[in-house]
């Protein structure tokens, strides 16, 4: 088999074999493969898509081209949520205690990728002490006495996701439905959890701009999931606003604390409770309702904020920040950014606020970029509230005050007024089972 | 400017500006811009396509990536041909001489390169003490003196093409209209002659199957050659047969003195008075009639042939060959393909005639093989042919008789039967002017 061959296929638009498709995955994996012939198939996937038959083949290639988590130590159904990611989502640190809190068992492995912010476990990391790696054997142990663990992904599971992730990244190769759906999905099964929770996310923040698309690669993951025998279901969230008020890793801690102690109601609070209820459906089989009544119930007695306590002292985290947010380290500069003119705000474009956020020093551009855990943005004003002039829209935070030159045009431009109050989509657009 | 953002513009069918063809070009060729980049960029145009005018940008932007030639010191215009490629085309070193005999000045340059025998030089390189490389100053002195010559090319010309054609090798985008019509055009521009006949094939032993798509290849390399100021025409010529009957260098050197010394007329012949006539009417403004008889007169007289010896005396080569080439190096081995059944000869794979070529040593599979020289194949029997059980088709060549094992069999695959003659498309198929 010739990997020219392989791409010539997928040129003319073939169906690729299963045993292409784990020719070229090996390949690629162990480096015997060069990267221009990569680059050159997944411009060809890119350009002419994959049949569902691909995609599975190419998902389960990819999960084995690493090691698949056992947890077979863990008493009862083990189950997982996936956001595909967006400006200033910190659903993870809400959800996975309330779910604990309500009986299910949380393996939480979360990337640490690239982006506006830090993932979860760059969030989580804010908190003084916290431990995002674990062995195996802690990891089950962990997850049997406290009923959750939220950890960073082993370098082992999916390797040849990692090395074509890459390429992607640094040949325009990324927002391609067949290759995000087998990307997402090789790492979730090589997670190895029995129930997945996909949260996909459609808006200006998100990776799929348009709800259609969105729905569509939904649809394909949960098809995937349940092809490799897993109970899969995936829940459409709206990114065309920053979701709740804080981006920034210390900041988006605070924020979910004030949630789980059920300070805070609102977008935020609403989607925790819909994915917390789906994610226990899916593991428990009760009803959604009653497994929506149950998590607000875990917020409002307080179980799901002293759960997550419980996880974080597991996972070697100080608490005593928890009990009181106002010890964590806060910017040394602030800026606020005021309403230009009178109206409505139209809209937000979350991904500027998103790239904002990053010229403070939130986010990595590059994979050597240090994190500054207190930088970001808290929100004031969102879309479809009215302004004047001179109001408080934002409070940009930073630990050098040059970095506002930068940041505060990028901010203002992401802001768009109107006469009218416009309609916004719902902020649970649909759920596929 | 960044090469992600052009590898996306073109992704997204955008026409790319010139100054981003620059980029990219420049970039590739002085290695700044990584081959994955470029890979991913090739199949996006292959898929994609490009304007116009992205493709005469892209060819000056290769064509200025290196040398260009300066012929000002040749007297009167200097006329170049140029064949897309075909298996046993050997008109260069049949239409060079005649053109050069009624006047023209033809300053030949040729790529060694792959494929199922060698390239014109490696082909004129069977004749004993025969010189492929001249300087800058011997060139033009040579064309002033006896009116052509036939060398190899110069690293120097379109380096970018060099660099661009490696990956497209590779990657699976060779077959790509604006890509083959740019990195043809951009050779023949930097090798500065002033009027260029194309000689575009079609057929099973092109690189064009299907004469519509080399129509239109051959219309944008016509319109790329006038866009340059060059006086430029094609001919669409048939290569569902192998253009005369011997397939290999020496042997094809051979087979091209018979058709000069007007030993052999057939469609070889015709071809090459074609081609002579359309480059003398592109060169002196006579009427193409009138070429054509002088072409023919050329070879019934012996100044054609007269002109060939010239040519390869100044160029080093010994000419007795030509006289008697009986005294050429012959194969040691040679073995009889038969024909397995009764009837015509419906069809012969060329690309697979050649592959069987390549098979006796005749050509070159990656650029390090050594070619041989003796090695190839000579025809008797060619498609519309009646043939019985028995009846010799093709005599094979070789220095090593195991070479037969593998070749005999690719040979015979190329051949299809049929109870009746099934018509076949003209030699000559359109001239676009």
């Amino acid at each position: 088999m010739r990997m020219y061959d392989i791409i010539a296929h997928k040129r003319d638009g073939w169906e690729l074999t299963q045993s292409e498709i784990e020719f070229f995955t090996e390949g690629c994996t162990n480096g015997t493969i060069p990267d221009y012939q990569t680059a050159a198939l997944l411009m060809a996937i890119y350009l002419n898509g994959m049949s569902d038959n691909e995609i599975l083949n190419f998902t389960f290639a990819m999960r084995d081209s690493g090691f698949t988590a056992d947890l077979s130590g863990i008493k009862g159904p083990t189950v997982d949520k996936h956001s595909t990611g967006g400006v200033g989502d910190k659903t993870t640190m809400i959800v996975v205690p309330i779910a604990a809190a309500i009986g299910c068992k949380v393996v939480k492995m979360s990337g640490r990728g690239l982006g506006h912010t830090g993932g979860t476990v760059d969030k989580l990391e804010s908190i003084p002490g916290f431990q995002s790696e674990l062995t195996h054997k802690e990891l089950v142990k962990l997850v049997n006495k406290v009923g959750a663990c939220m950890i960073g992904h082993s370098e082992d599971i999916a390797p040849a996701d990692k090395k074509i992730y890459d390429l992607r990244d640094v040949t325009a190769t990324v927002e391609s439905l067949p290759l995000i759906a087998s990307s997402i999905m090789s790492k979730k099964l090589a997670c190895a959890s029995d129930c997945i929770l996909l949260d996909v996310k459609f808006g200006s923040g998100a990776l799929m701009k348009d709800p259609g698309d969105a729905m569509s690669l939904a649809s394909e993951m949960v098809k995937i999931g349940k092809s490799a025998g897993k109970k899969t279901a995936a829940v459409l969230t709206n990114m065309d606003v920053p979701l709740g008020n804080a981006v920034g890793n210390t900041l988006e801690v605070i924020e979910a604390v004030k949630v789980l102690k059920g300070e805070s109601k609102g977008p935020l609070y609403d989607i925790s409770i819909e994915l917390t209820a789906h994610m226990a459906h899916l593991a428990s089989g009760l009803p959604l309702a009653e497994c929506r009544r149950l998590s607000e119930e875990a917020v409002e007695n307080g179980t799901a904020f002293k759960k997550f306590k419980q996880i974080v002292k597991a996972q070697g985290g100080n608490t005593a920040y928890l009990d009181d947010t106002s010890l964590f380290e806060r910017a040394r500069y602030r800026c606020d950014v005021r309403a230009k003119q009178i109206g409505y705000i139209a809209f937000m474009d979350t991904h500027l606020i998103g790239d904002a956020s990053m010229k403070l020093g939130a986010g990595r551009e590059v994979k050597e970029d240090e994190i500054d855990h207190a930088a970001g943005i808290i929100i004031h004003k969102k879309t479809g509230d009215y302004v004047e002039p001179g109001q408080i829209i934002a409070t940009l935070y930073a630990n050098d005050d040059h970095y506002f030159h930068d940041a505060v045009p990028v901010f203002n431009q992401a802001i768009r007024y109107s006469d009218m109050n416009i309609d916004q989509l719902p902020l649970i657009y649909h759920i596929i089972k």
